[in-house]
C-alpha cells in the first residue's frame, strides 16, 4: 500500500479517460485511489465525500466535465461541420454540468469551476475553424490551469504565511484545510509543508475536529505520512496548549469571508481564536481570494448550515453515545469575529485590520496582475 | 427497563448487605443496577468507573467499608468480650480498608470518606460498655451520615446557585457534575434540578465532553430522563451557543479549587470560561467545600494528570479515529484562571474575587456553624 504522499488529491488521467482521486472515506486507514470514468461515478464521489475540500471537488469537476465531454465520440471531426458537432458536444457538456453541479450544492467551487469550463466552452462556439478535438484540448487546457492555480495559489499562500512564523514554532491548525482539501500544499497548511522543504521544524498540532473529525483521520494523517512532527487532540485542549505556550501560531482555513473579515469556518474554530486572543497566539485565516466575499459587509449575513443530529449521538461509532431523542446543536460552521484575527492570508499578502480596507486594497492588487489570470468567484 | 430517575446513584441495602450503585458504564443504553456484597465487587465497581464522580465513590467506599465489617461474625457479642472482639473486626476492617482505598489512588474523596469511617470506627475501640453490634451500628450510622451530608451539600449550592439565574435562562454545562456523580441534584446541575422543581424552565445545554463523553452519555441523559429540556453539543461548539444568545449562565464542577480560586476540572472547562467571558456570559464554578484546597496558592501548583492516547484515537470507536502511531496530548483536566470565574458558588454562599479573600471568608463562616458537621477533607 502507497502513502497518500505519492499521489495529489485529484489528478487528471488523460490517457485512461479518468479523474483520480484518493478515497478520503478510507483514510486513515487505508489509501485508496479511485478512478472516475462516469458521470455517475464524479458525481457520487464528491456526493459521498470521496473527494472533499472546496479547491479538490473544483479541480475534480473540471475535470470531469472535460473527460465527459472528451468521451462524446464525433464522427466527421472538420472545420465544415464545427456548428453541427458543436451542437452534439454542448447537448451533452450542459446537461453534465448541471448533472455535477447538482452534487454538492453549497459548494461555491464547484459551480464556480463548472462556470469556468462553459464560458471556454461557448468560447469556442462558433470559430469555425476549431475542430471537436481542438474545442475538447481547450477544456482540458482549462481544468489543467485550474488545478495549477490551486497549486499556485496554496503555494503563494504558504510563502506569505512563513513569513509570520519561525523555525521550531508550534502551529495549531483546526480541520482540514491541508493538502487533501486542495492539490498540492492545502491552505492552512501551506506554511507548515512549505517550513518543512526548508527545515523549519515546526511542531503542528491539529484539533480532531468534532463531529465528523477531519483534524483526526485527514489532517494528522497527512502530515504524519510526510514526516511531520504532529500531534493530535480534542477540540476542548487547545486553550491548554495555549496556557502551556506551546502554540506560536494558530493557522485555519475558511469557507467564506465577509468584507469586514469575519470569517466563517468549521464549526470550534472561533473557540480556538478566542482562546488564542486570552494567550496573545496570533491567529490566521489562510484564504484564497476565491473565498474573500466583498458582496458580504460581515459575519452576520452568513448562512450556517445546521447538519443532521446523528453525526453528534451515533456516527463513527459502534454504539449510541446519547440517548435516543436527545436534542442536539449541530452547526457546521461557526464564525469568528474579526477583531479576533491577526491577519487573512491571500495569495495577494496578508491583510491586517481594518479589515475592510486591507481586502479591497487585496483585490486592488489581483486586480492590478492584469497578465495573471484570476482566480476568482 | 426504569429509569435512572427512581435510584439514587448510590444507595444502601442494610437488610441484603449490599450497596447498590446505578452501572454507569452501561449508559445511556441501559439502566443496570448492581448489588456490591464483597470487597471485590466494591473495588472492581470504583475502578472500572462503574460508579465514578468524587462525591459518589466516596460515599460507596463508606458504605462498602461497613457492610463489609458489618459480615464479620462476631459469636460471644457482649460488653464482656469487647477487646477481643473489637480486635476481630479492626483486623478486617483494616484490611478492607486498604484494599478499598487502592481501587482509585487519585480520587480524594475516597480516602477521605474512608478515613472518616476508620476514625468512628477508633473512636468506638476500648468502650468496654459496647458491643460489636453497636460498633457496626456506629460505621452505619457514619455512612449514611456522608450520604446525607452530600444531598445536602448539593442541595445548598443548589440554593446559591438557583439565586443567580433566572426563570427561562439558557444554561451551559461541562462534563458531568450531576446526580451521577453524586447522590442527588450533583454539583453543577443542582441549581437546574431545585429550578426545575420550581418550574424555572430552564434550556440547559450539555457539552459532550470529549474524549470520554460524560456529557453525551451522562449529563444530556439524566436531565433528560429528568423531563428538563436539555440540547447535547460537540464541545467546539459551545461558543457559538453563546455568541447566538442562548446562554445566560455557565454552571460546571470541579476537582480542586486553589485558594485564589483557579480551578481544575475536566479538560475543555477554560476553553468555555475563556468563551464566556468573550460573550460576558458569567462562568460560575460550583464546589463544595471539600473540593477547596486552602494549602494550594493557585493553579500553577495543580497537577494536570495525561491519560492515554487510546482515548483520543480509538476508545468508543468501532474503528481507529486516526493514524497508527500518531502523537496524542489527552490531558484529562484544564486550570480556569481565576478571573475568568464569575463566582465559585459553595454550600455556604458564593464566593467573588477576590478569591483569596472570599474563599477564606467561605471557611470562616463553615467553622463558625459548630453545631454542624463539617464536610471536609
Amino acid at each position: 500500500m502507497k502513502s497518500i504522499l505519492e499521489y495529489e488529491t485529484v489528478a487528471l488521467l488523460d490517457e485512461e479517460d479518468a479523474v483520480q482521486i484518493i478515497d478520503q472515506t478510507k483514510l486513515p486507514g487505508r489509501t485508496e485511489l479511485i478512478k472516475l470514468k462516469t458521470a455517475q461515478q464524479i458525481w457520487d464521489a464528491i456526493y459521498l465525500l470521496q473527494v472533499r475540500g472546496a479547491p479538490a471537488i473544483g479541480v475534480c469537476a473540471a475535470m470531469g466535465i472535460y473527460i465527459l465531454t472528451k468521451k462524446v465520440k464525433i464522427e466527421n471531426d472538420t472545420p465544415e461541420n464545427h456548428d453541427v458537432n458543436f451542437a452534439v458536444l454542448e447537448q451533452e457538456f450542459e446537461k453534465q454540468k448541471v448533472y455535477l453541479d447538482s452534487s454538492r450544492p453549497t459548494a461555491v467551487n464547484l459551480s464556480w469551476a463548472l462556470k469556468r469550463m462553459e464560458k471556454v466552452f461557448f468560447d469556442c462556439k462558433g470559430q469555425k475553424e476549431m475542430t471537436m478535438a481542438q474545442v475538447k484540448e481547450r477544456l482540458r487546457g482549462e481544468a489543467e490551469e485550474i488545478r495549477r492555480e490551486d497549486i499556485d495559489v496554496c503555494r503563494r499562500i504558504g510563502e506569505y504565511g512563513l513569513a509570520l512564523v519561525k523555525p521550531g514554532d508550534g502551529i495549531l491548525t483546526h480541520c482540514n484545510a491541508g493538502k487533501l482539501a486542495a492539490i498540492r500544499y492545502g491552505t492552512a497548511t501551506a506554511p507548515v509543508y512549505l517550513g518543512a522543504e526548508r527545515g523549519y521544524d515546526f511542531h503542528v498540532y491539529a484539533d480532531e475536529t468534532r463531529p465528523l473529525l477531519q483534524g483526526a483521520r485527514l489532517t494528522a494523517y497527512e502530515l504524519q505520512a510526510a514526516g511531520i512532527d504532529v500531534t493530535l487532540q480534542c477540540d476542548n485542549m487547545s486553550a491548554s496548549l495555549m496556557r502551556e505556550g506551546r502554540i506560536q501560531a494558530v493557522f485555519v482555513g475558511c469557507d467564506r469571508v465577509a468584507a469586514n473579515g469575519d470569517t466563517a469556518n468549521k464549526i470550534g474554530t472561533s473557540m480556538v481564536a478566542i482562546a488564542a486572543k486570552r494567550y496573545s497566539v496570533p491567529f490566521y485565516v489562510c484564504a484564497p481570494t476565491a473565498t474573500i466575499d466583498m458582496s458580504i459587509p460581515g459575519g452576520d449575513q452568513i448562512v450556517i448550515e445546521q447538519r443532521k443530529p446523528e453525526e453528534v449521538t451515533g456516527m463513527w461509532y459502534a454504539q449510541r453515545m446519547a440517548s435516543e431523542g436527545v436534542k442536539v446543536y449541530n452547526p457546521a460552521f461557526d464564525v469568528t469575529d474579526n477583531d479576533l484575527i491577526a491577519g487573512i492570508v491571500t495569495e495577494f499578502g496578508v491583510a491586517r485590520a481594518p479589515y475592510t480596507e486591507s481586502l479591497r486594497e487585496i483585490f486592488r492588487k489581483k486586480e492590478e496582475r492584469s497578465g495573471e489570470r484570476a482566480y476568482n468567484l
